[in-house]
């Protein structure tokens, strides 16, 4: 049983300034916990329940520390539509600084504000093998609910670094990337080893200021008549042909 | 100012029932507003708008049954977190069974539930000129609010069918292909002018029954660790090496 208390304490870690003040956030689902449990660098708070994952988990509940709860508990903690089993309290990782150095991609997110496509872009940069993001400070929160759920795990392998966007990308000295809609065919490019690539905001794009530190533009070939692409879906085209 | 029963019968809208007994659906929001207004096959029932974006759109508000709502209004019928000025009330498009013709691309949806990813999905079929689509029967609903959103007025362009896929799938004399773990590289594809490709389900991806019909077998190359890719994702990606 939850204490009122506690039960509060959980529902409060759905806001970003008490997640911050406290460090933690939360993952939800069976499929996302185990993956986050077995990540070696999550550290776990504690993991709520019900009786039935906790029964047919029982060498990984063992492990941490755990409390058995009921449907209604968990509903009142949980931030999904459906709840699912199991809630996580985790730590937030810690924050290290992103440099892009050689041999190395890094991506770059100016102003992504769609949770999804947030989680989406980092599940993408995990499949792609880059594990490093740099976010502007207005992008979405890695820790909200709805990022982490869309990471589906990746959350745990990409270091997402929050600063001044246009100030980090002055002091880069790297080959820097940005998707246009006149840019060279990304079919054109050959594959790269190393660089930053921008990725805009769903409306507005990449802002004036930082579209001037760009070396090279890059266009996405449109065939039939949409005005524009989805930011995640764009992001896994692009680096589908820059990475192979 | 909306009667009860009127401000009743938009919300309505909302469920599936109800949009499908009236045929109709709506759309929410100044950009895909104007750009569905704008369609030739796009059958406005009625506009319901703040008086700003009446004002800033006299040519357009002319021609069709527009009414003055107030925020409050708009906030009681609006599905959106944020309502945005302006809310259509549009006909469903007639019913148009697909066809796998030569020198045509088809999409294939293997019950993809998730309505952003369905959205995403047609935005992205209309990118790449592909006008039809056909849906299994447990597939999301195109008119379902969060799906006409993301469709960011593709919906359309793009002809979206739904039956039961299995079946149509065997009376098609056309190459389908479909993206699995193991398959070919879809680097390693030349471009295709025709065929079917059939994306699968969020959670289980394509099913036994219908990857028996399946010609030849893609893959997406994956560098990283993510276990998977989301399906609008994998979709994107696909698309941008078959057609090009």
């Amino acid at each position: 049983m939850l204490s009122k208390t506690r039960l509060k304490y959980i529902q409060t870690l759905g806001q970003k300034k008490f997640r911050d003040s406290e460090g933690l956030f939360i993952a939800e689902g069976p499929k996302i916990v185990e993956e986050l449990l077995r990540e070696e660098n999550v550290k776990v708070k504690e993991v709520l329940a019900l009786e039935e994952w906790i029964e047919t988990h029982g060498s990984l509940a063992k492990k941490f520390n755990i409390t058995s709860i009921s449907s209604l508990e968990l509903e009142r903690i949980s931030s999904l539509s459906s709840p699912n089993q199991v809630l996580a309290v985790l730590e937030q990782f810690p924050v290290k600084p992103v440099l892009a150095t050689k041999g190395r991609f890094t991506l770059a997110l100016d102003d992504i504000q769609d949770p999804g496509n947030m989680g989406t872009i980092i599940r993408l940069a995990d499949w792609y093998g880059i594990d490093q993001l740099v976010c502007s400070t207005r992008s979405a929160d890695i820790y909200n609910p709805k990022v982490v759920q869309s990471t589906m795990g990746s959350i745990a392998r990409v270091n997402c670094y929050y600063t001044d966007l246009e100030t980090w990308l002055g002091e880069q000295e790297m080959n820097i990337y940005a998707a246009v809609l006149n840019g060279r065919s990304i079919q054109d490019m050959p594959p790269l080893k190393e660089g930053i690539m921008i990725i805009g905001n769903e409306s507005r794009g990449i802002s004036e200021s930082i579209l001037k530190l760009v070396n090279e533009k890059l266009t996405i070939p449109k065939i039939g008549k949409a005005e524009s692409l989805n930011a995640a879906v764009a992001t896994g085209i692009i680096l589908s042909h820059l990475l192979k």
